[in-house]
């Protein structure tokens, strides 16, 4: 691999199997945005708004559809610029890594297994019989409990904390503050206080999963709260006891998921929208900012508001929520001239013509 | 007590106080749900969807109200089977315990005084002149500031901050990550940029009460914020200064909790619910999903929706707001049918006929 | 400086630069709310409500506004009553402070460079090439990155993790739990999986930012999230990738802001709060409590609801909203008069006289 200072478009166009468009031999030292990126940066260009733009550009290079041509620029067609600058980007900004090894301070307990080149930060505290596999690295302070088995290439970031016996799967990234296997909140109450129901589930995350910063993620009462492959949760999302998130759910931030719930895959729940219990939400379903969802959502469904409705019905009604009072007003005026064309024709005061609910 | 592999349904029955219908020496070696309950296991029935399937569970005992009969079951009859099988739960799956003892890279300050049995897991900070009773768990990198008070039976999790001077009763349980004292919101603005009021309070926490993961209780400005005997909360609650939250309140998911409001015993916030500063919830109210509630509400008051209404009148009214814009039509074929039958009788154009609102 | 016990009013007088008006000799030895000061007691009357209960005033002597007279009452006389409260207060509960110096139990990295009078607490782990200014306190547990840089007289709260690369400035204040610098929430989806899209810039925070207790602050996806001077966010608050919040902009409880948002100065975002991503919202704007915000929003504008509209069309609006059902019944009872002095004169049943939306 050629040292990032001297990469050229030549060595980027192999890296992510694009097609060179311009001068081969061009140095790029950077990464940048399409409006940032200067003489020395190569950028990309994925939607049509950049696209018609390209000959304005200050960029050094830039990444770009099949197809695409800009005379004078130099471009590297590849077949998603978005997911090519990925690539592109990882060269120039490597991730940063916990120097390999155990710090000393750390404290790790009896039976401990680990795979190689694993990163124990200062001062984290890895339980009895834990179990942890390659190059994972675990930051500053995070805690690990007793019984935990964790997978390859997995970052727990500082002042996470996993409660015994959860399972962690490969390339798993749980960021900074994440509590993961705190108890459900399971109580029964016999009228007048609580009594703690023992939660004696786990949590297991699968393989490329990212847990947000401060997020919640309950063991289950019994059984698992499951997290399947490929979930990305912002931050401070609660996900209630034995709840299971199916592949490739994306949750943003202050998502909040009641016990029980079975969720498909490829949802996208957007921010701070809130999910009841015991229900079951369809593949591919789009949950809006800010819904509410307490009865189950069929495959594909776009809901929004609370109680959810179909999104376009939703946009409709707030549109009419919105001119409500005007509505009253109208309604007010009809009944005036009711009255003065047909006067004393409507039912006797007080007493609706009907005892039915409009519902 | 008997071992729990050796556990039979007289041992059982003895520990909940039951009468068994069945076979008395029946060997039951684990408790699970009622779905999954296999033959050497003990579940329990206490609702009548349950109790009308007895005959199909495979179960090897089953938990029953007095009185419920079924050929051919093993049964243990109890007064409240719910809360007899969180009993036999903890035969099968006792808590989990820190090891006695501190941790030789624990940190303790001057002046600790503690009871016996204590276990403070590694790295865990303890300030100065903390005091703490019996068999308190302080688990890893939890963190308690100076002159803090906990009484006996606490578990506090990783993670977990506890400041200056706050105050524990018995049998707490704190969940990781949750802050306990941080300082309460107060500024006091000059027009331009925020001067910080110092809060010299505290927050006490009474006995019995379990506060979720990633809390944050905030001390108050002056005297306490103050949770009650029994409280329950969930995860990433947020509860301001000087509330207070009355006995055996339960509070769930992501709900926030403004200044210097006061709340009765017994009362349910369900997710996400948002209750307004300075205001009092009465006892037994019970505060839907997302409801936003800025006024006071009277003992045993259900409310809905934002502003909070009574919960049925909330669902007659969200069913009609999803047909609003049907109703808009409506009024729109009976105002053009009016003025067909009633030419020009409406007040003029753009001159509302009353300048009085609807409300 | 007078030792807190022998304060006279004179004493105080000078401290906040007012004007005594009684005991200019009279000694206080504690400050406390209007409600609750007693004899020995200074209080203050900022509002009309309580100035006009002067006489029955318990306290020692009260604080209030130039102009203020009560017989027989202690005053002193100032500008902002509110203001000098806060510098009394300060004197009877100077805020405590960790101890100077690094404990030897805290692991610092190579290349720290820190002004005088520091305060490292058990536990902290700070990285390597960390700068930190004068008087800095570092609470236990708390972990900073590599590269992180500090201003002066700044506070760091047990179990905080500031990430790498960080720029706090001068002043600031960071509550317990709280993650700086934790990646941006950024996926690019191929269809069916995401594709992690590195977070390489930062989050900058200017002077005199208080941050609450676990609140999340992503880094930015390139250059940096910014958090202006005199910023002041309430607990639970999340805060995306490349949002920049304005001068002096106060942010309540479980606020949570998207990606890529301008924020100007001065504004106020009430508790749960939800602003959409990629809008500005303007100086002096005011968001109410569980308002949603999905389109720019000029300055001084008040707005409330989801969709956010102005706050009095809002108020109209939810009065009307809760009244709908009678609306409905109103409504038909009209239909049917009109269908009685004209029969069959509406459309046909099913067929709406406009295909045209209300909207």
């Amino acid at each position: 691999m050629a040292n990032a200072e001297t990469l050229t478009l030549a060595d980027i166009s192999k890296l992510v199997g694009g097609e060179v468009s311009g001068d081969v031999g061009k140095i790029v030292s950077g990464a940048a945005p399409f409006e940032s990126a200067g003489p020395d940066d190569i950028t990309f260009a994925g939607q049509a708004k950049f696209i018609s733009r390209l000959e304005a550009s200050s960029a050094g290079a830039v990444l770009v559809p099949t197809g695409v041509s800009c005379e004078g620029k130099n471009l590297v067609r590849v077949k998603n610029p978005r997911i090519a600058f990925i690539d592109v980007l990882l060269l120039f900004h490597p991730p940063s890594r916990l120097p390999k090894g155990i710090h000393p301070s750390a404290v790790i307990g009896n039976g401990f297994a680990c795979g190689k080149e694993i990163a124990v930060g200062a001062c984290a505290v890895v339980g009895r019989h834990v179990t942890v596999g390659d190059r994972v690295q675990i930051h500053p302070n995070a805690v690990i409990g007793d019984y935990v088995e964790v997978g390859d290439d997995v970052i727990i970031y500082p002042n996470v904390t996993i409660l015994e016996r959860c399972k962690i799967g490969n390339r798993v990234i749980i960021h900074a503050g994440a509590v993961i296997g705190s108890d459900g909140y399971g109580f029964e109450s016999d009228g007048e206080r609580y009594h703690k129901i023992p939660q004696v589930g786990i949590v297991q995350i699968d393989d490329d999963v990212e847990i947000g910063a401060n997020n919640t993620i309950d063991r289950a009462a019994f059984e698992k709260t499951w997290i399947r492959s490929g979930v990305k949760t912002d931050n401070l999302v609660h996900i209630a006891h034995n709840v299971v998130v199916g592949e490739n759910t994306a949750i943003l931030g202050q998502v909040g998921i009641s016990g029980s719930t079975t969720i498909g895959r490829n949802v996208v729940f957007a921010g701070q929208a809130g999910i009841g219990g015991h229900i079951a939400i369809g593949d591919r379903a789009i949950i809006s900012a800010r819904a509410g969802i307490s009865q189950s959502v069929p495959d594909g469904a776009v809901l929004s508001g609370f109680p959810g409705i179909p999104h376009r019905l939703w946009l409709r009604v707030q549109r009419a929520v919105s001119k409500l009072p005007e509505l009253f007003k109208q309604v007010g005026r009809l009944e005036k001239r009711m009255e003065r064309i047909d006067p004393g024709g409507g039912p006797p005061d007080g007493l609706p013509d009907s005892t039915k609910d409009e519902g």
